[in-house]
């Protein structure tokens, strides 16, 4: 027994470093190819190129490679051909566009945020800001216009790796019926996406109210649907899976993506520090609209947690003080259930259409259900 | 005389009243049918595309009208074929697709710019902001949050207009290889637009030096490509003109793109007010590097022009002064020379590249060029 799963394991965690190879591979190729374009454009543009390049590779692919495997996941097995060969390339450079889109939103977050790190290390607006502001001869800009300069940069590289991800889209090789497949669920995404970009920048700005039921369609909106439905849809589309088996894919997915993004508040707010390593108290002092203080906003507690929500210069020892009436609420236990909730219905989805779904397709998306329950970061 | 020309006047008039509501139209059903699938995301969303849908049908489609003058110019006369008719439909989902990408980057121009009127209205941005601010129930959310809210829209609505205009191209009806080449266009011309949006931001942030080569080039990149270089291609792909054709009609229009972008500059600073409607002091009070200030630094004037040059405080009797000033030291005869020079480039390459153009297409080059040379405003 102990055999045969640490086998299985090695097999799987070979099987992913290929995978990541193929990935990197295509990222590399498309990043060094337009940076080699920009140079004729003078430094600044290079520059912003060769930096861009570093990040996306530099990312952790959660989303190609889940593309990637459940596409492996459908295959007949025993499919060798040359034809079969031809269009897993194609599913490669979906898979890569898909890692661009996630770095086009990465970057217009972080402009619309005013964030210059992620991840403790300088985002690509933080290294245009730092290079830029780097002692040079002639005269010097002012910290404003660096700033400025470097926004822009971010900005403007997101245009064009979102312009990248639908070049990748419109190109792939693919017959064209199954191309606008594809077409259509990337225009999905990116409104769905950009929707509940909007959702989460009006409930933080005051301009949208803070309800339960839009705070729940902001999460998913926001990321499950590209980071969990996009990769499975486009490779159930890709793998040629009948529209019943996509469609499965989604509703699963969507489940699991919402149990994801409610587990990412809950831990940031009741998880231990150690373990996700960012400060437990900066949604409570960003005053972040999540369904815990949705919940707790409609219980008698709130008129007591309400003057301490939002303020920047809450201490450790109030904020631990304000986590602790969260709990005491109910709103720790309720977010818990919410989440409880997502996996039942993921498990649910699984059990009742079997038929629509190989075993092995059915692996991968419990494999993804499992670092759920395991995560503490 | 007369009468033929006023005949041809009339004919040319009905001829571009049809094609504008022809492009109408197309962007009509693309906006309208966008703005009922936002419904769904809530009200927010849904306004942001009903605002846009009001701003793209207000524009003057300079850009798609020039791509349908030019289809419909490289036409075989006497060509009524059904297959005409829906290559000609298609020619038009372009030209519509090309207005969207030039309201996408007037948008991010707008938010980089932090610009709320365009045209003496209201921007995108500058209505969400006024909406937002109306008195609503509820508690009201402060000036800055309304900013960041509208700006938000702003890159958010770009985002999604980019991704709309390569969706038209992706999903064009034509042959695939001739898709390809509508995609390359595309990409080079968004790759170029960018990079020439990057340099204008560094020169006016100070980042990038203000050599008089790198605003030349600039001024070509920011403008002169998409609203020139790409119409005029994307009507001879479309058109199914030989690449010869399709590469003198480049070369002619960047150098019209650059005689226009430069004339703009011209204008702005030493034309008539009362006919260009905007503050003709505007650019010394920016500071903006246009290719009359890198022409005046390279002078013995520039030590008495540079303490009044980006001095937002400058009274219109002082600006007047730098005015005569740039005029006295040759800045206002060399632009006009490096227009002169565009426009006489651009003579040559119809004259030397006759073979390659037929008499109609020429025809609509040089209506073009006229415009320019009667242009006040």
């Amino acid at each position: 027994m102990t055999l045969t799963s640490s086998a299985t394991r090695v097999k799987t965690d070979r099987r992913r470093s290929d995978l990541c190879s193929a990935i990197e591979d295509e990222l590399g190729g498309i990043m060094s190819g337009r940076a080699l374009a920009a140079a004729p454009y003078g430094p600044g543009f290079a520059r912003l190129w060769a930096l861009a390049g570093e990040n996306v590779l530099g990312g952790k692919f959660v989303r190609p490679l889940l593309l990637m495997e459940m596409y492996d996941a459908l295959q007949e097995p025993g499919m060798r051909t040359d034809r079969h060969h031809s269009n897993r390339q194609t599913a490669i450079s979906i898979a890569a566009a898909v890692e661009l889109l996630h770095y086009a939103f990465l970057l217009h977050d972080d402009v619309i945020d005013g964030d210059l790190v992620r991840r403790g290390r300088p985002n690509l607006i933080g290294s245009l800001l730092t290079e830029a502001g780097l002692p040079r001869a002639g005269s010097q800009p002012g910290q404003q216009a660096i700033l400025h300069w470097a926004r822009t940069g971010g900005i403007l590289m997101g245009d064009m790796l979102l312009a990248a991800t639908h070049q990748a889209f419109a190109r792939a090789d693919l017959p064209h019926p199954l191309r606008l497949r594809l077409l259509d669920l990337l225009e999905h995404t990116i409104i769905e996406t950009v929707a509940g970009e909007q959702l989460d920048v009006g409930l933080g700005d005051g301009v949208i109210a803070p309800e339960l039921e839009t705070i729940l369609m902001m999460c998913g909106y926001k990321t499950a649907t590209y980071t969990f439905e996009l990769p499975l849809r486009a490779a159930a589309a890709l793998a040629g899976a009948e529209p019943s088996t996509e469609s499965v894919l989604a509703t699963a997915g969507r489940h699991l993506g919402l149990a994801f993004q409610l587990q990412d508040d809950f831990l940031s707010t009741f998880g231990d520090p150690r373990q996700h390593g960012k400060d437990p108290f900066s949604d409570l002092r960003e005053g972040k609209q999540t369904a815990i203080i949705a919940y707790a906003r409609m219980t008698s507690a709130w008129p007591a947690i309400e003057p301490w929500f939002g303020r920047s210069e809450l201490s450790g020892l109030q904020a631990e003080h304000v986590r602790r009436q969260l709990s005491d609420c109910g709103a720790e236990a309720f977010v818990q259930g919410l989440i409880r909730e997502q996996l039942a219905d993921f498990h649910e989805i699984l059990r009742s259409h079997a038929a629509n779904i190989p075993e092995t397709a059915r692996n991968v998306l419990i494999d993804l259900a499992a670092q759920l329950k395991g995560r503490q970061s």
